[in-house]
Parts: C-alpha cells; structure tokens; sequence
C-alpha cells in the first residue's frame, strides 16, 4: 500500500524525518493539526479545543508545525492584532493521514479497553 | 472520508483513547509497531531496529503496545527463555495507517526541509 522512500528514514535517530514525525504525531501536535483540519482558528480557539494544552506548550507546537510548513500563521492587520492559524496544503494532507488514525484508534477503543482489563487480570494473578 | 465516533474524543483530556494515541504516535510507540509491521521481532532485534531507543524504554513501550492489545507477547518455552513480539490483528490495523502517515512525511522531507531553511531565514532577519 506504501512505497518506501530511501532517502529519509525515520528508524535512523539521525534522520530529520524522525523530528517532523515527532512534531506531527506528539502529545499536542496531532490533536492541534486535527483541530485545524476543520478550519482556520485563532490561537485562544485552539487552546479551547486542545482540552488541557498550557498556552507555552500549544505555542511551542505552533511554532514547530509552522517551521516545518505544515501550519500557516496569518496575523491580521487589526487592532488588537489577530492571529489565525491555518493548514497550509501539506499540513492538510499530513493531517488526511492522522485523523484516518485518530478516527480508527477512537472507533476501537472498546476492544483496547477490553485487552487492558484482560492484561490486568493476568498481570495481577501472576 | 472518515467517520467520528461519537463514543470516545481525543481531543478530552478524560477519554481514555488519548492515552491510546499517545502509545501509538509517541517517540518510540509508532516506531515500535512500524518496526514490527515487518514482522515478529526478538527484543534485541527490535532495539537495534528502532535506532536511539534504551531497553528501559523499549520495555515501556512494548508493555503499554501489549495492556492496548496492539502487540502480542509470545515466550517460548526454550532455555534460554526466548521472546517475540507481533503486531495482534489490530495493532496491524493501526499500524497500516501510521506507516502510510511515516511514508508520507518521509516522502515530503525536501518540502519540509525548504521550509524549515525559509523560516529560519525570515526569523533571523527580524
């Protein structure tokens, strides 16, 4: 289904891949590129919807995924200025890919459930 | 192209899926399970695959995989004991869609690295 690219790789500590990936697939970055898969949102917006990210780590990620050009930041001309955060079309497609993952991990959760109750039990018995 | 479950929502800080997503997109959970959709691997050979990870922390994530019931833990009965693990029919399921998201962003690395080089550039000059 995928084809393997040979020149980044991220099983390679060295590769800069594996920092994208981090940015794209950690804590806060995966739950704030899926919130703005659904639109463009300013930076309190963001907050509200990132249930539990602190304004420092939502502004770091922000800066990482803006770096890496999957987040485009457009200040408004306004007074007080505006700020709002967008994909930028890699953004949207690397976002595709997560939310295919963070809907399918959600849609299982019960069976995760279920072996975490299972693999306490026999954890617990030994 | 996806469908939301109603259920369970990553984006609360209470639903237990986030706690899933984290295991499966953290540092080394998603390279774990993207090492192991090649196939079963011995502890060893999965330390050495996934470059940079210690054996504390492999060990942590290999137990956080198994309690999710994304990897199978299977010890032989040989002397010396001898341990694989396996992707369960569901943590295949998961990894499918993690390793389309790694070949994606290992795929788009030149963009992100332009990017990265624009960025910096525009900072610095500030």
């Amino acid at each position: 289904m995928d084809t393997i690219d040979l020149a980044y790789d991220v099983f390679s500590k060295a590769c800069p891949s594996r920092g994208t990936l981090e940015h794209v697939t950690g804590r806060w970055g995966a739950l704030t590129l899926g919130a703005l898969h659904e639109g463009s949102l300013r930076f309190n917006e963001l907050r509200r919807r990132v249930d539990g990210v602190s304004e420092k780590m939502l502004s770091q990620t922000l800066h990482a995924l803006e770096r890496d050009g999957l987040v485009h930041r457009e200040a408004q001309p306004t007074n007080p200025p505006r700020v709002d955060y967008e994909l930028t079309p890699l953004g949207r497609e690397v976002a595709d890919r997560l939310l295919s993952l963070i809907h399918f991990v959600e849609g299982r959760m019960d069976d995760v459930l279920v072996a975490r109750r299972r693999y306490d039990a026999t954890r617990g018995a030994r």
